[in-house]
Parts: C-alpha cells; sequence; structure tokens
C-alpha cells in the first residue's frame, strides 16, 4: 500500500509566523501523498476581541456562539488556511484547502447542547469522512489541507475539534493507505517531567499508558491526544508519533504510540 | 465537446440571504459541469468599520492594504465561500470551494503602485488559469466556486476582480468545454433605461456596443462588464449573457452577447 502522512499542527506553529515557514518547508519534502490539518491558534480570539466579542472557554473548549462560528469560520477555513496554502505553493507542494463541507469531506453531527452547550460544535462519527472523495483528490497528486470547519450536510458549519479530524482522517485511509498519524507541537514528545525538555517517553502503549496516567505523568490535554492515538491504532492506522514541528523529517524523535 | 457554464454573482445576491437561497437551489439544478464565481459583498466592508478600519475606495475599486487583505481573505475565501459551499451541499451539489492559491488554479500579478497604488490586488493576465488543474477537478465530478482572492505563487494571496476571474476561466475553459459565460445581477439585464426593469436590450454585438456606447446607454459600471464580455467571445467563448439571478434557469431571457 502506498504511504500517507496525516499530520496535525497547533495553534503554537500557527500564531509563530517563522516556525510556519519552517515547518512548511519541512512538510513539503515528504514526497509520499499527505494530509495536513490545523487547528485554530489565537487569530480567532484576537478578533473576537477587536469586535468587541469576549471568547468563551468551559474546560479550555470554545464555547462557539453565532458571532464566534463566523469568526472561526473566516479565521480557520479564510485566513489561516489560504495562508498556509499560498506557503505551501511557494515550496511546489500543490495543496488545497479544505473545510469539511469543500467537496463533502467531513460531514459532523452538531453537540447536543445538554450537559454544556457548547454551541455550533460538530462532533466527528465513524461515518464522517468521504474516503472516496478524499482519494479523488489524492489522485490528483494534491496535498490536502484541513482547517478545523466541517459541516453537517444541512448547511450549518460546524466547529471541530482539530485532533478529532486528523485521526479520523488517518483511520478512515488506513483501509487503502499505510497510515501515519503525526502531531507536531512545541516540544519534543511526550515528556516524563514537564519542565525536561529531554525527557521525551519514546513509547507508549496501552499496558503503560494505563501506568503513566496512575503516575499523573500524563494528565490534562495530553490526556485525550494519547487516548485518540491508541484508538487510531486500534484501528489500524500503522504509526501514531507526537513530537516537535521540528523534528518532522527526523524519523525516530518524538513519542511513538504503538 | 461537453457543456460548460461559469456564473458570476454580485454583491446584491451574496448580501441577502434570500436571494442567495434561491440562487442556489436553481444553480444545482444545471445539469452539466458548472463553476461559479462569487464577488464580496458589504460584509468585508461592514467587518473592516466593526474593527475600526475605514475601507477606503477609488472610482469604486477597493484599496487593499494588509490589513485589508486580511479582511477580504477571512470574508471571501472564509465566511462566503464556505456558507455557499455548505449551501450547495444541501442541495447534493457536490461543491468545492477555491481561492487561486488552492490546487494552483489561478496565479496573477500585483498591480503596479502607479498610477494609483490599490495595495495587494492581483490582475488576471492570459496566462493565470491552470486549466490541467481545474479540468482534473472537473473531472471529480466536482462543481467548483471560486472566490475574488488569488495569489502569485510567491506566498502573496491577491484581491482580484471578480468578473475578470469569471470571465478569465471561461476563456481559458472554452478550448476543452462548450463554454458559456453568465452574469447575474439583480437586473433583468442590460437596460436601455435603467428605470425601465423591461427595457432589457437582449443582444449586444461588437458593433452595437459602440452605437450604445456613443449614446450614453451603456455607461459606468456595465462598460467593462460588456468590453470583457465581448473580450470573451472573441476569445473562443460561445456565449456570455447577463441576466436577472432568478431567470438563470429561462433560456432567452437577459442580455446576450454575441
Amino acid at each position: 500500500m502506498t504511504k500517507l502522512s496525516v499530520i496535525k499542527i497547533g495553534g503554537n506553529i500557527i500564531d509563530n509566523p517563522d516556525a510556519l515557514v519552517s515547518f512548511v518547508k519541512s512538510f513539503s519534502k515528504i514526497p509520499h501523498p499527505k494530509i495536513l490539518v490545523h487547528g485554530g491558534g489565537k487569530i480567532a480570539s484576537q478578533l473576537a476581541l477587536k469586535m468587541g466579542i469576549e471568547p468563551v472557554m468551559i474546560d479550555g473548549r470554545r464555547i462557539t456562539d453565532a458571532q464566534m462560528l463566523d469568526i472561526v469560520i473566516m479565521v480557520y477555513a479564510g485566513l489561516t488556511n489560504k495562508s498556509i496554502v499560498s506557503k505551501l505553493q511557494v515550496e511546489n507542494c500543490n495543496a488545497i484547502g479544505l473545510s469539511g463541507a469543500d467537496a463533502n469531506v467531513i460531514t459532523t453531527i452538531k453537540r447536543p447542547s445538554e450537559p454544556v452547550d457548547f454551541g455550533f460544535v460538530g462532533d466527528i462519527s465513524k461515518n464522517s469522512v468521504n474516503v472516496s472523495s478524499i482519494e479523488g483528490l489524492l489522485q490528483q497528486n494534491l496535498t490536502l489541507v484541513f482547517c478545523a470547519i466541517t459541516h453537517d450536510k444541512n448547511g450549518q458549519l460546524l466547529n471541530t475539534n482539530a485532533d478529532g479530524i486528523a485521526s479520523s482522517l488517518a483511520i478512515a485511509l488506513s483501509e487503502s493507505y499505510d497510515a501515519e498519524l503525526i502531531y507536531c507541537f512545541e516540544k519534543k514528545g511526550v515528556l516524563k517531567d514537564i519542565k525536561d525538555e529531554n525527557s521525551v517517553i519514546p513509547t507508549i502503549t496501552k499496558d503503560n499508558f494505563e501506568h503513566l496516567k496512575q503516575e499523573k505523568i500524563i494528565a490534562d490535554g495530553m490526556l485525550p491526544k494519547i487516548t485518540n492515538a491508541l484508538e487510531a491504532i486500534s484501528k489500524g492506522v500503522k504509526k501514531v508519533i507526537i513530537k516537535h514541528a521540528d523534528d518532522l523529517l527526523d524519523d525516530g524523535l518524538g513519542t511513538s504510540i504503538i
């Protein structure tokens, strides 16, 4: 099977112009088919504040009311997505930017308003990913750049978790590709000691994850990431790696989830 | 040759939610390959004002400084484009939204800053349209939805005239398709008497255009539209029609430029 990399970058890279340019250069050098999924960064909140709208977060998750939805569509699908695509074109990486509505690639269901009403947020489910549509685009030798906006196929755009989009894409495409999933962020991997950048845990398995959870070595925002990663592995993805964006092309660096 | 319709809608349709939904329903019913090009509307200027930025126009054309460029990218490529695409998906029209950077479909050159510095504005030239990339997408049975943002292939996104994008697409694709170009707006066609909605001029040719110009029957914003249309005809486009958006599916209505 052809190799396929699904790579997710978070806000820390998007908010730092130098880091983004450097990432784009490395990413472009990947010789096989590839998909980039980008999160949001601070621009949406900054724009909201400029417009006199106070962003509301619960447990680190954004409440997306109608006004905030317009803002995240503008920033994620507009400014951030097109900026990344135009930078990839400079490197002769023929990229195409996508929301879930484009070519109907990702359909989600609006999250129920109980117990917490997160507003216009879409949750990815088993049948969210339109594999044949995505394969058609990949067969045109295009590099796909997904923003974290999806649709419900009834005309409603929805704000969606970028980590979930990345793992769902890797899982859905693992039937026809030898798929790997890479989460790039600003640390060298999952750290044993958060204060020691060199304490990267080389490998996480289902078994030592339980241990790492109990010892509180893995906590907070890293927990759902690892849970997602283990789920991806159990559903056909060959390899999940969590690593520094600067180390993208260095095999063997970062934390492998197997 | 397969028939292809390139249809441009302007701000009056985009700014009116009912008109847009009604247009999308008609557009979806076109049975052959189709491309939609949308202009901007008032949302970008409204957003600028909310952010405390005063839009500057010279001769009805927007000055696009760096701040204004970010705004038009957000609104045109983000909010407006994805809103149209998600509405088309409701009608089972499998649409994909594109800026010029996406799949490298349209490359333009930044307009010289003399005599007037319009800022980050890109002018379309003969080789702007990437025909093979567009054909690849059309062959996936996708309906292409272009916003009026292009790129220079050097990482710079540029604000670009939507009428020009539409006519350039129709011209470039007329070698491989039987291409027609339709400009939809809020009037029934080019009017002999601007106050009489029923005074539609049925046909404009190169010859009677000169006469209509001299008599000042065609003036202002309609002049470049007709000039564009006649150029498209001379370069291989089969038919150019200027008509009301509500009349999209009614052959024979509007003004034909032949």
